[in-house]
């Protein structure tokens, strides 16, 4: 039985973790760390595990939790886990950071877009980027630290990796417009986040500047071996949970001039996706929606090509906790212990 | 494994059987029953069980269909089962019925609120009610038909049974102020279920009416062994699932003119409850939320005294597809064919 | 033209009083005063005031506001108007209080109910209670302080006064159970009113201990001639705007036995509000929903009789942010300067 | 006082219609058409107009009409009012078309889009394509025939018209990525846009193949001089009101390689947009959000220059059933009247 402990566990993200972990049978959750929420029973906090988690909230004590657990989950802000992680403590325990502290190779990117100094660079080059479906290689029992990808990030990469691995498009006209629930924005109590403000409402936001673009330039850059530069546009949406990516590229033309046919697109999908449990690409014509993965572990996709303008429209749609944060991170610990992938992740999506 | 039937697949109560039973270890769907999808797949339907479900929809041959499964669920309209079932069925198969047609014993009284004619009244005596929290005993591996209990029933019959079985209310006194989640409507494509019809906007309707009525009269006067004759008012909340009853009721003075105290009160609720998984007595002072329980087969039931009225308020919150409708099916199925009552129903409730 | 002064312009019901007064003809807003941002644009507060309202927001000086203005609204918190009034005040300048510091005319009950010392009692005889359709008498132009009433208690009282005023109904046995929009939880940044909180939820809260229980059975405890108690029961509703009040009443019956009849109850609420223009009793049959009142001063009521149980479900619907805060108060206004009732307030409901 | 004939009175444009002119000073509705409810009450169809229209809802009788009415509003389906219009009704009535069947001067592009024969072309030319605030000069007393633009359409073009108009951008790279509330799908009882279909949801749909596209082309064209194509990918949003447009195109370099400065191309929107009343140019940095606009007939338009792409992504936010319909049908009345252009306009957003 693995030994679970949770810095985080009562943010959005966390509690994720802990739903899905209570139905994972060879993980056990040993800590739920909530510097907010000390002392208190996680199920005052969120009432839906009432009589299922029995236990109480506790501190952020890295040290004391690596003695306890096999693995760590950080569902914590950005700078947290980069401030306190040590040697020592890798040496001890498995980390899957699911904040963006180690996800971005160039700590130099990494402080420009985040603001704020990087305090354990050395462990960049170690932390594997977590995107199971592309990096499943690297992900193994030797992995001692994990960069769980960002939701907008996980949904927007996958949309798009095989058209840009295999070359199909001119990554130069990537353009990324990104749709998410509001769960996206965590649970602090802001005045952007109340319900009134967001309810039959709609914005851009973060426009040109969102965090999560040097994230999917860089592991689209590695897919494609070139440098990307994209816009990324994230919008927020008066949904709890999904992140939908709508995506536009041209589509580069063969030497005769033609656009690459549906059926070479397919395959090139299928080429990556056939045999991955949780992408599913949607039959043509099907385009995705969130509440068709809601609750579960997919990212659905599909696409259409406009001959009239040669590019194509990608599409892809996750659920921002599920896949894009901690079933995400529940799929790289089963690598990282040698457990099925989908170990604990049967989650059926949930309609209506 | 059990080979399971489902007639009415594609509506919202269907669909919800598909996504429990897809994770349930002994039972397997073998036909997916839809008069209006025959021959498409279940999957395009629903596009969420898309690689999940591969079946093709089937029509609606009761006797094909018995011959084939071990038990059938009919999530059909009113009057539907009543007019198929037979003996010769019954000796083949066992039935769940999440319809109305065998809730009420009375006949008459079935005919008068439901306004058709029963079909095959003479089933009637044998159907066992099936709620569980109430009526375990009589869910049994013998058991060949069972009336699975409306949604609005179930919410407003456990939020007030130990009250009314330990005799601490005014029956004559009791209101039930309930309201729904959108679901319930089911899948029709009816105008006054439009998205915009419904959201931001809130009504009351069936008032005095609704057809759930009879069935909670009948249901709590076996409990308090006396005639019960309730308000019932259901309305209409923009949201997808969930139940919540408010009830009201008298509560009876002691020799000495005392109210019941909290700890009495909340005596009786643990005497009924304590040893029932799927019904959570919440702390005192916590008011149930539907979102506590959704995706997942709890009630969570807690009450409040007010000593300036002399009354008790007590609710009850529920997933009305699942405790409401496809859980508790399935737990009548586990407990008809002699598996652990909550075999797969460990579903953790989905937040936010 | 009055010049207005708004205290708490930044809020919800602040807002909507902009709103209104931007189109009252007779009206102008000269302060808006608001101590969370003081010399900010109030455009860039409401986005959607931009290029209609240029001001700046000013702090909360109600002497020198007193000395600017014809009529001050005060949209704040419990407390304040009583902590700041002054003979002084009320000699320079009318006052519309949306706050309940002077709607309870027994200063012991307010002060058990909202736990706080009222600091200026003095005034509340002198205060009238807002509420035009019952006391349009008492407010005129000699007025000087007029208490707004509450959003829940301007619904639940118009929806049961006719039957309370002609003695029809038992009024130990009044239940009101309503349910609210979220705007009546204010703008505060509060975790429990977050989007991810509140959406695809419902509950109850402040049960038999909500503040405006005390309030509604003054109001028609002097409808009534008699002493009241009543249970209230506020829920939230995932939506912007809106209440919706469901009450339940013993019919008296008469002298035979017999209960009123539809028409004569039909009789009772056309006496009362025949004449009123606020106020639509609708069709029989017909149950008011909130979203055909929205963004208008309507109040929709209309009843059901139920012989099984000889009680009356009356139910009254109403936008909590006109009708139940800004449109009441500058209904008011309109009264205490001699203005045509519904000036400004010729708003037709916006659906969907 | 204009009189005022509706067809489609009872769809949500119509209804939009009703509630807009229900406070307009110089016209009156003569003539409330519905198919579906003749000789209904309009309130029985639109309870929030129960006491403000008193009228039945009466067929489409288009001749006779002609004879009652000064202007006709047609909110139906594409092809009815191309299939009934004369030379004699036109000579007696002004007719603004709600639908497309003149908005686009090519015959065969809207045969092609809309897959119908064009039954009257021959009034094609004459018809004015009723953006008022780029087609001003050519909606006049003389105007008979006004194409009212499209939802999607006035809000894309608006958004990226000065960037056409002022050659800042390459219109070849010109992508709209647009968000519609439910509203916009009519009032049709289809399964798709039930509550629970479309709540807790987002998709694309109609991906390179929507309708509006030509319809956005040609107008941009007109502004650029140019021929345009591009990319229109609309999405269905869970709230009832609102469009959101997003619009990427790569800006053209100068002769020395530098972009347009932020401040040249805040010159260029407010060249056109400073006098216009219902165009609103946001301050810098500020996102346009669909609530600030609801209710009223504001276009709230602003932009964000991106140097790492090249690009400028232009945002713009109506209200679909008000400028994107109804509110822009009543802004050409007015000008085809002699009116103030903002005579029964001045609706002042609703937040929230």
């Amino acid at each position: 039985m693995i030994r679970v402990g949770i810095i985080g566990a009562t943010g959005y993200a966390g509690g994720e973790l802990v739903r899905i972990l209570a139905n994972h049978k060879d993980a056990k959750i040993v800590w739920y760390g909530s510097r907010s929420y000390i002392d208190q029973r996680y199920s005052q906090v969120y009432q839906n595990m009432f009589r299922i988690v029995e236990d109480v909230c506790r501190d952020d004590n890295l040290q004391e939790l690596a003695a306890q657990a096999d693995v760590i989950f950080t569902a914590t802000p950005q700078g947290f886990l980069a401030g306190l992680l040590t040697e020592e403590i890798l040496q001890k325990v498995k980390v899957v950071d699911l904040s963006a502290d180690y996800r971005i190779k160039d700590v130099k990117v990494y402080e420009k877009w985040y603001g704020i100094e990087h305090k354990s660079p050395q462990f960049i080059p170690e932390a594997v980027y977590g995107l199971c479906e592309i990096n499943r290689g690297q992900i193994t029992e030797k992995t001692r630290l994990v960069a769980n990808p960002g939701c907008y990030t996980t949904c927007s990469i996958l949309t798009a990796y095989p058209m840009v691995k295999e070359g199909l498009i001119d990554v130069s006209t990537l353009i990324v417009d990104a749709k998410s629930g509001t769960s996206g924005a965590g649970r602090g109590a802001k005045l952007p986040n109340l319900f009134c403000e967001v309810n039959e409402n709609m914005k851009a936001y973060g426009v040109a500047s969102h965090r999560h673009t040097p994230e999917i330039e860089e592991q689209l850059g590695y897919a494609g071996d070139c440098q990307v530069t994209i816009n990324f546009t994230p919008h927020l949406v008066p949904m709890n949970r999904g992140i939908l990516a709508t995506e536009y590229a041209s589509l580069k033309r063969k030497a005769d001039g033609s656009l690459p046919t549906c059926e070479e697109i397919r395959a090139a999908y299928e080429k990556y996706y056939a045999g991955e449990k949780f992408v599913r690409v949607l039959e043509p014509g099907v385009c995705p929606e969130t509440k068709w993965v809601e609750g579960s572990n997919y990212v659905d996709v599909n696409f259409v090509v406009d001959e009239r303008t040669g590019r194509i429209i990608m599409m892809g749609a996750l659920d921002n906790l599920v896949k894009g944060a901690a079933g995400q991170a529940v799929q790289n610990m089963n690598l990282m212990f040698g457990l099925p992938e989908d170990e604990g992740l049967e989650l059926v999506p949930c309609f209506p």
